[in-house]
């Protein structure tokens, strides 16, 4: 590894003193460091394009929260690039090494001695009259939502050409195993252990009450058809980029060829990451 | 009774023959008809204003579903006209009467034979910067929403000057008794009985998994503050009026002092109209 | 007043020296202590009866948590003598004095400087073919439940004569307010602010996925009619009681004419409590 | 195809006509068939062992509901021989073929025109101290659970050796996509699609608001170990074999090596019999 990529969460102050040991460390090593524009604008340092570091980097280092992480695997797109996510405060289900574990972690790294998970995604395109043919793909959800002041909408959902129901809802949300821990969860949907071969599909406040999560095989394509006219709908790709939908619109997902390979500590249990962040031991 | 209003849900072709049955019925009686514009335009007659209505009407009757009743309701505000909803469809929470027990119920009504019962309004105030003080009253729910693109709002709650918390949720709702089966119910929370003295606040989608709906004494006064910066958030009155929130808005919710008349059917049990809207009888 | 009774967990070693301390602080102040069987043997000390305690004491100190405190509900019965329960380890929703705050707090009890808070309590009456005709009073719930190996019960739910639902489930969960926030909330029920007038019906796993919790005014009379015939079904009074119920049995349940009277902490903040005990600050 | 085995449901009066139209049918292709006790009894004829069943047949027809298929299911135990489930009233998750297509769905077996489903089982083991070393498979669901008098059990849950987290509940449901239509989605769990490689494990009623469903690969091996000491806990296998646990027994669980065959309805949708099961279509 001779290329390593440092992204910073933006006006983040906690991330200084973080990045300049960071920075210090591989340059002792005589890395070659790669800057995105936030990871630069906290080093006062030049940057490098997000095309370089998508094409160059052989691991990317991420000081921030859930959020970030996210935000640098939107960069990279379809490279599986091994990301180490550091979180600058509390814990997150992506980002689960300490800032004073970073320096030895970045040594076992290099010295290959690191631990991958290889986590799916989910691709959607969406199919409109336009043809304008949009496409993204997700780490955590794709969430099909109505506008604040829209009351319900209305969406048939079919899976390998089955129709699955019409749902009647605030939206729906398409998660990733991944994503079961993010919007899903506060959705009512369960966790899925996070290398499970699964899609997840969770109802927001269904008006059917016996509406509830389904969990279907990671072969399945998902084809959603927007039926509701005067309301207005909306669709996000892992909190962070938005579409307006519109009648008749299609939304086809499916899995990902693509995988984030996300670094995790070694000896880790995920199920003390659940137990932390869910606060099971505590009542 | 001399003057009775009729009502009517807007681009109904069901509601014309039960208007018209209603309208000769009234004639033949010598009333004087109030015809909304809705009404009006279902008839083919000249309509009356809405101050008209809402100043002399000494009856109001709904042709449609919740949605059209909770408009009637707006409609007149502050009075507390006996109002009567006839469902031109699917039994309706408020629309308990039948189209074919339309006339005969009426007959009843004129007779003075009949059931009202009272149901508890809230009063909603905006106090922002710009001091214009928005007001409003509802039937069923005053909801505090992120906008679609939005991904996690912060509000802080107090009850009667107490900090309950700080609400990080999709939104929050607040509503009456009447309000329980409608939205709060699609969010998780629980039935309350209608003619209760209690306000029911159900957190929609909440971050923490152990933020459940919670029921206080209708002398309760909330006030809500709005804390997120640069997300869009809304507030919707019954689901039909919408404003835009900033951060640093207060909202003040506390009981009416006016109340809705509802007639209900006569030996009416309000634990069939559960079981028959939410299917418990079959399964 | 004079007569005070002291009531420990039983077989708690925490007991002992806050047990001491308050003996100690009541004898130099000339109360008389009267000890039940478990705080007598905490201090080794000789007994007075349950009947003594009932009959004579103006104030009951508890040590421990909200099971022993609901115990002592149950041993003075229809009397409404306030109660100050002092945790012995975690806050509880019933024992919200701390140890360290004991001595102190008895001190404004004994100048009359204090604040009670009345809960209801709920009378549970089982009518069945022997006519034996069981009753008892609660302070948080009424539970119809299967036997371990049953796979399901049914019961018919009558709410002033009116017919609710025959409820298919695990079992159903009659609770006040102050109940809320036990063995209801784990079973999916809301949280009552603990001096509403209503009572909360929460199904148990009801097969119905639309059966939600139910509250209704607190002169409500409930009739539970048991329907299942082969399988086992127990019915508990506030966890501590049981009996078997057979087919036919018929459970009467209304609000009790008598109050448990709570010693509750000045300028106590309901949602304090909450806050801490379910954790809302922390995620 | 020549022996096959009938097997109905006990006192079934709407068992006998169709068993008696099956049996002349089959009677008519020269079949060899084998009844059990309960087949038997509604034909008036004699009956077959139950290891003659297992042994001997290569089709085995269920007459009754899902819980006469369970048990035709255990009969047969390590032995996947294909089932149909013809159901004698409601639709079942597992008895999916109606009465009226009964001798036509019958002619395409026998014609070799048919689909089969495979259904993943679990293995579950209880290992104590008394060294009995219980074992048995189930097509839907091991369930732990309190006595009816207990209060709240404790378990530590293990996953490939993995602490997973101390539950206290009142119990806790291990289930296979199958099972989970069955007692899980009672008590909050997600719908699996049930050809999913998963296991579903939802705890019943947890203390702790935020233990929620968890969905784990099917190579997991699960370990439960019982903590609670005075409380009476059961272990039931599809809700028809019960067992009483002991503080300190382990309970092992993990895939089975075999599967139950049942044959589906030919051009069937799951998602149908979601819906008509699940009332989707009406609210």
């Amino acid at each position: 590894m001779n290329n390593i990529a440092l992204i910073a969460k933006p006006h983040s102050e906690t991330a200084k003193p973080v990045a300049q040991k960071i920075y210090t460390f591989l340059k002792e090593k005589n890395k070659n460091i790669l800057l995105d524009e936030r990871a630069a604008s906290v080093l006062n340092l030049p940057s490098n394009s997000d095309e370089e570091i998508k094409e160059n980097s052989e691991l990317i280092i991420v000081l921030g929260g859930d959020g970030t992480l996210i935000s640098a695997i939107r960069l990279i797109d379809s490279k599986d690039i091994p990301i180490l996510g550091i979180n600058l405060g509390r814990l997150g289900f992506l980002t689960e090494t300490k800032v004073n574990e970073a320096i030895q972690t970045l040594e076992n790294i290099l010295a290959d001695n690191y631990k991958c998970e290889k986590r799916m995604k989910l691709h959607g395109e969406i199919l409109n009259n336009d043809n304008d043919n949009f496409q993204m793909e997700v780490l955590n959800d794709i969430v099909i939502h109505k506008g604040a002041l829209a009351r319900i909408i209305e969406m048939d959902v079919f899976i390998n050409d089955m129709f699955v129901n019409t749902y009647r809802s605030d939206g729906l949300i398409i998660a990733t195993p991944t994503g079961s821990t993010a919007y899903s969860l506060a959705a009512g949907g369960p966790i899925v252990f996070p290398t499970m071969d699964s899609i997840l599909i969770t109802p927001i406040c269904p008006h059917s009450l016996t509406l509830r999560p389904i969990i279907i095989p990671d072969d399945s394509i998902i084809k959603i058809v927007i039926k509701s006219e005067d309301e207005k709908i909306f669709i996000t790709f892992d909190g962070q980029i938005g579409k307006k939908l519109e009648k008749g619109d299609k939304i086809l997902i499916k899995k990902s060829t693509n995988f984030a390979r996300l670094i995790i500590p070694q000896n880790r249990n995920y199920f003390s990451l659940l137990r932390e962040k869910l606060n099971w031991g505590n009542k």
